[in-house]
């Protein structure tokens, strides 16, 4: 048996991707129309003091494409108030007009990291990964993955040291886009159907490609990832928000 | 060939997984919907008096992410009167409310037992394991899974002794969270499309995640396992249905 | 080249699972929804009639989860026959308030019939086994099934002899279940997806899971073995068709 | 790189598969439901002349089982012509109450031509093999497949000499059956999902079964065919459409 | 760890696939229909003027089958322009009457550049390539791709020579296809599920299929491809839209 590697967890995390029923939207007088876009625009208000108060973060996006219209990425210390947050915007008067495109349930997660501190929670620098503010990068992408486990390309089979030294490279693509790529990672295992989250922020859309890219040939990614769905977006300002619904 | 473990059997159980149709429940008067919400409370004051006689049981719990807003986990002792169960509800009020998730038919399963016993369905600690009240604890996860059976890989082309040695030391992690998840293993091969399912119960719900993540180095699943669907939930106590269902 | 099995084959087999729009069902009122159930019960009687005659047989059975509400099994000496039923079935009251939910089309066959007769379609025994009246069981377990063809255990690449020996002590386990589990199986290349179907029926649901789970580390299902769906189901006697249907 | 095998190319060919929405079809008065199928005969008493000037051809079959209530078949000298054929059936009152359930582009094609001729499109036979007129077969099979790009079992990297010797056998066992199935192979690289679409028509419907299951042991299918969902049906004759949509 | 090569990036693209709901649109009066249509065109009108200006490219393609029924190509400089004329287009009441089928979000790249300019983006074959105005040919063909990651058939695995020289006999193919096929690819690693699209266009339309075959035999496909659905349509010039959505 090979071992585990510790990782450190930090907020919980829920990917709500959502597409708009623009003909049932269009419907709505522009005074209902209104007030849904007000009613909204609360919550998100909501969102922003539990931010101010490090109570959690959270980020809208439009997405590029079919598979969704927009996304809403929370973060918050417990998955009752993911759950809470879901089911409130749910109850919304705006949630009616839109139609559940993708979720994805995670818990932010820094798993190489090396055990110097006696209790990492409390260095600064740890907390600042574990409980992030989402920044206001122009644009986002998230996709789920797994290690593969397949003959002999099976990851969860290697030694620990093995694998160390395989996220050690892995992880110097990543430095060289510092600057350029924020990455959060999300640990997902026993939460949904992948065992990590990756959302990607950058204000050069093409810096997700070249990272993605530059990793796949990464032995890493070549032999033991296995990717899910690739979600591409652009940011929602609130203040964008009453324009982008408009009709 | 190889030879089959023998189980033990208790308990027929459904997982039902419901979403909530928010807008046309919202149509409702306030009337209708506490009239709906009395019916099926009152569905439930039922199940808890069949689980005071030891006759089944059941649990409530509210699901994170679109794939469900709930899920009902149904055990009986005969698969009519979990058919029974699911039809009873299908023709509530609520249920016009509700969009089919995902559903899950298994039985209570104990795999790893020692025939030290004549009858072990006499012995009291079996019983409790084959017929389990299901515990009221803050988190749920389900997911199933399989033994695969592929290439090199095979774990149905494996020696007795060589599975009884492997699943030992995978019972061993499991053991190693005695106290923080309740594990309630139920069989489903002939009943629905994956093998087990797998249902865990904790306060913590980042017990999950290690739990799994760990069990995934053990070579029973690193090799082995096949895995289906994970749904992750908070539970929803009956004095909490109204709140939630509250719009 | 691998020379392939002589088959004897039978009656058309239809599997026709069906869920119920409980929702838009309550709407009608009882007199029309009497009227629904009455004209399906008509349906039924002339299956009866085909029946006695010995020309098809079916079976109607409620499936427990969410995969389908019930089960149409029929049997026909024709694939026009099917397709009839099929669609005068759908032209019903009743099929107005069902949803398809998964069918499958194949015909009754006998596989490992060795040649001793002159013509085999004489032999009562082969007749009682091509055409059969299918049993009142109190439980009935639906699912295809495919040989694989995978790298090493490619099952269409093995020599005559050695998958007639596989199958010979694969059949000693069925045979285990004589008395417990009647076994019908009928192909489905060339007609359906899979090239199996597999109809078990039980008055103990629990010989499915002995059954198929012994099978599973048999050789032929271990390395061979590729399974659909499984759908599990209790008897829905016609008499008691009102009262599943009643709302 | 191996060497592709030259193909001639006839009639391009749409398989359209519809599901009819009864429920909605009841809802119109029957004079309705007469000018809708007398619109539908109106559309193939136009492919009846196409026909009969041998610029095209067509079959209208119903299909057994959920995946499709009826399939028609389109076989015309341009990609354009499908595509309006298909567009005029689609702006027809009959479409409104039917449901695409799946369809399949490809072009008729011959693989296995050796090259004796100069110009080997103006030999009749193989006229008559690229442009055929469908047969008024009682029964249809249909079929898409590749063949397998899967580690050692490589159709592409074969040599053409062994791919050639391999079609070759494959091809005895398709000749055993003349006069009891006949067989359009169409093209779909480049135009749809698969590689190959395979039309079967035969007077006995178990004689697909009995082709198909032989050709499995073949092992250009045994190791390299992969096959998508099949589809089995009954002739629809003209004269039979309007009972076939009585309701 | 494998050298990624190099690549130039032009335009953004979207491929929107849509069907459209002929029954919903027949409801419309023809007034409406042809304020749709109107509104529409107005849209492509903004295209147009952007094209002429250097600042983006578009075709509109009709699909044949059911998987859509027309397509917009859509080459922007930035993703927002994409979302922007996505959502723009969602917005439109020619959008309430269609449904969305598929779509595919990249950006034009050229990868197998050899370094000689210093700046390759001032070179006019580069920007020509990289910034194309899309042909006005008769058919066009789209499937996504990836390269092959599985077990001795490993893309990413391979020397950056080996990669390089399969590419370029690869490469070859395409060439001789030169004046009967324009080929565009566009990189899609990081924003959407595939590695890449490839669009090609041609008056002939089995030239897709020649081209795509050929290619299958040459090892890059033969062992490294892995495709996605194929579709394959006719031109839709503006002038024919009114007569296409004619009814």
């Amino acid at each position: 048996m090979s071992e585990a590697a510790q990782t450190l967890d930090g907020w919980y995390c829920l990917h709500d991707f959502r597409s708009v029923d623009w003909t049932a939207w269009k419907m709505l007088s522009s005074d209902e129309r209104q007030a849904a876009i007000d009613e909204f625009l609360g919550l998100v208000e909501k969102w922003n003091t539990a931010q101010e108060r490090k109570e959690g973060s959270h980020a809208l996006y439009t997405i590029v494409g079919q598979k969704a219209d927009f996304m809403m990425m929370i973060l918050r210390p417990t998955m009752e108030e993911l759950n809470e947050i879901e089911t409130e915007f749910n109850k919304t008067k705006l949630a009616e007009y839109t139609i559940p495109a993708f979720s994805y349930v995670s818990v932010v997660e820094l798993s190489n990291y090396l055990p110097s501190d006696e209790d990492p929670y409390q260095n600064p620098q740890v907390q600042a990964r574990l409980y992030p503010i989402l920044p206001k990068a122009k644009h986002v992408c998230f996709y789920p993955m797994d290690k593969r486990r397949q003959g002999n390309d099976n990851w969860y089979m290697l030694p620990m040291e093995e694998r160390r030294e395989l996220m050690r490279s892995h992880g110097m693509i990543g430095r060289k886009y510092a600057g350029l790529v924020k990455q959060i990672i999300t640990g997902s295992v026993g939460f949904d159907d992948y065992e990590w989250g990756v959302t990607l922020f950058a204000d050069d859309v093409l810096q997700f490609k070249k990272l993605v890219y530059e990793m796949r040939f990464d032995e890493v990614s070549a032999r033991y990832g296995e990717f899910g769905a690739f979600f591409v977006g652009n940011i929602l300002a609130e203040e964008r928000v009453p324009q982008f619904l408009q009709v």
